[in-house]
């Protein structure tokens, strides 16, 4: 796959500015606190000090993206629920009933939804972009998930989020995903690429139940006997959706803007690994939220080496739990901002 | 002791909703996302509706308060830090510079401090109310830190702030602490009242060396050796400090007005656990922010089952955990009133 439409993906990374980061961490050290006891929200302020080239980080600006699509997969009865819900979701998060619809709300973040092609579509509805590539992917356990082509346009629309993110002005991407069946997808996706079998990355998703967690390892490991390969670009397109491939675009784009990402569950992580074995560097760029409480998570952050800030067992999606982390980025950005040196405030040292 | 100063500590608490909590559970069950898949969002949202007695539960009044006070087991050597730094750092809260400061701001919660005794008194400070009892305690290791009267003022200094945050509408109670030496203290409360050794919760609080971490546990250890009680009135007058028999008064107060409570780091928790030995049904109405990266947390948390929220490295302590994770409880509370049902927002159902 060395088509022009995938050169983009090669681009360079930027390199996080590590004389932001070492101002940063210099400032901690001044901070009237203890060194060292604000623990992991002082390395998360170096941290974004270097991703944003400055010594002083800001969140205010956050740009949620969720990307949708079916997937072919769900005729192997893989979910417990419908393959509707995704279409129907996607008025739920338009009229701003969704989990990350309230949350983008309360964190005043600018939540964009991205429609790569549900089964039924949706109409017009504000707030989601019609990128439409098909009425969702062909069934992975079967047959390729999607073309070339068809990956070509799901790894532009992230890109293009992203590129609407920087626009605004953005200085953290958050990237999120709807599908009824894409649980199946990431687990294929991730026991392909970390060269695990099945039953490793295979879990209850939404909550199917015994049956059909046999049927959805059953479907991964059809999958994987087909088109087992390491190459993520073939992993996408062989056993991957739209909406994941949207979001390894858009990380990738994101570490070529200079932009820091907030990396979700499950599904987003799958995701992420496809984007690192495309370029390893984009590991500077990707912060990760949270374990998810479905078990293939664990796995996949392990063999990321992620530390992931938060362990409340949350396993919605939508992007919901970088949301639920991302006061944590905020609070951390705010102490380094704002308390008072041990000079200013005439409090002794050591 | 059992005189009339005390008798407070025994009156009733009041008991959780269990109505209103059933009506919330019912709630969740009917939004828009798999059973369960909110993990802890979904268990604090359920477990503040009986706590507030309402089955949607809100958290936009918060009180913060920090207690200081001084400890006269500094003179062991317990301490990276010098004890002038108690009163600077009420300057600093009362300035805007300190960690809990900026956080309070942030979260728009109500920030009291309540001067115990510090050896340097501060002078008037805006903000800080004076409720010296004396100029620090006395020595732990080698005789009672407080007199009774001192313990009976620490303890009701606590349950004024309570009742000043309930007068105020406060839906959520935060108590925090300041006092150089205070982890020792703390330290020989929990090994008392667990009935375990020094070496178990002694810890580098703010950072001791070796040499300091050693004299800190000698000092825990006389301290025991001379005052071992498993009785938490005892416990906090011979080997207690004025924040922390405040703490513990605040938290019982608080359950006896039907005001949740936000456990903060190691020193509350220690707190906590003497008001739980007084009323064990004040664990209803602690909920537990973080696992600090003091040692002797985690030994504390697990002898109350508590699970705490966040394990992110922190041991500032000023509340500065607790206000690290409010934003979980109201991100719980405001995915609880504000996502849509299935019904309204026409999402079909597992």
């Amino acid at each position: 796959m060395s088509e022009p439409f995938f050169d983009w993906l090669h681009a360079p990374l930027r390199r996080p500015d590590a004389a932001a980061a070492a101002e940063a961490a210099a400032r901690q050290a001044q901070l009237t606190k203890p060194a060292g006891s604000l623990g992991r929200l002082e390395a998360l302020a170096i941290r974004l000090a270097g991703l944003q080239g400055t010594p002083r980080p800001r969140l205010d600006r956050v740009h949620i993206a969720v990307f949708a699509a079916d997937h072919g997969v769900v005729a192997e009865g893989v979910s417990a629920y419908p393959q509707a819900v995704t279409a129907e979701m996607l008025r739920n998060f338009a009229h701003g009933g969704a989990a990350i619809a309230v949350l983008a709300r309360l964190h005043a973040a600018t939540l964009e939804v991205v429609d790569l092609g549900t089964v039924v579509p949706p109409g017009p509805l504000p707030g989601v972009l019609d990128r439409r590539i098909a009425p969702g992917t062909r069934n992975l356990a079967r047959e390729p998930a999607m073309t070339d082509e068809q990956l070509g346009r799901a790894l532009a629309a992230g890109a293009e989020s992203v590129a609407r993110a920087h626009a605004a002005g953005a200085r953290l991407y958050i990237g999120g995903e709807m599908g009824i069946g894409n649980t199946t997808a990431s687990a294929a996706l991730a026991a392909a690429l970390l060269d695990q079998p099945a039953a490793a990355l295979v879990g209850p998703g939404t909550g199917v139940d015994a049956a059909g967690l046999q049927r959805k390892r059953a479907a991964v490991e059809s999958a994987l006997a087909r088109a087992r390969t390491t190459d993520p670009l073939a992993a996408l397109r062989e056993i991957g959706g739209f909406e994941l491939a949207a979001l390894s675009g858009a990380y990738l784009a994101a570490a070529q803007h200079g932009l820091p990402v907030l990396v979700d569950g499950f599904i987003a992580s799958a995701a992420a690994l496809a984007g690192l074995r495309l370029q390893p560097a984009l590991a500077d760029w990707l912060l990760y939220a949270h374990c998810s409480a479905e078990p293939g998570h664990r796995r996949v952050l392990a063999a990321l080496g992620a530390e992931p800030l938060l362990d409340l067992g949350l396993r919605l999606g939508e992007a919901s739990g970088a949301a639920v982390a991302l006061p944590l980025l905020r609070m951390a950005c705010a102490l380094h901002d704002e308390m008072a040196t041990f000079a200013d405030a005439g409090v002794s040292r050591a």
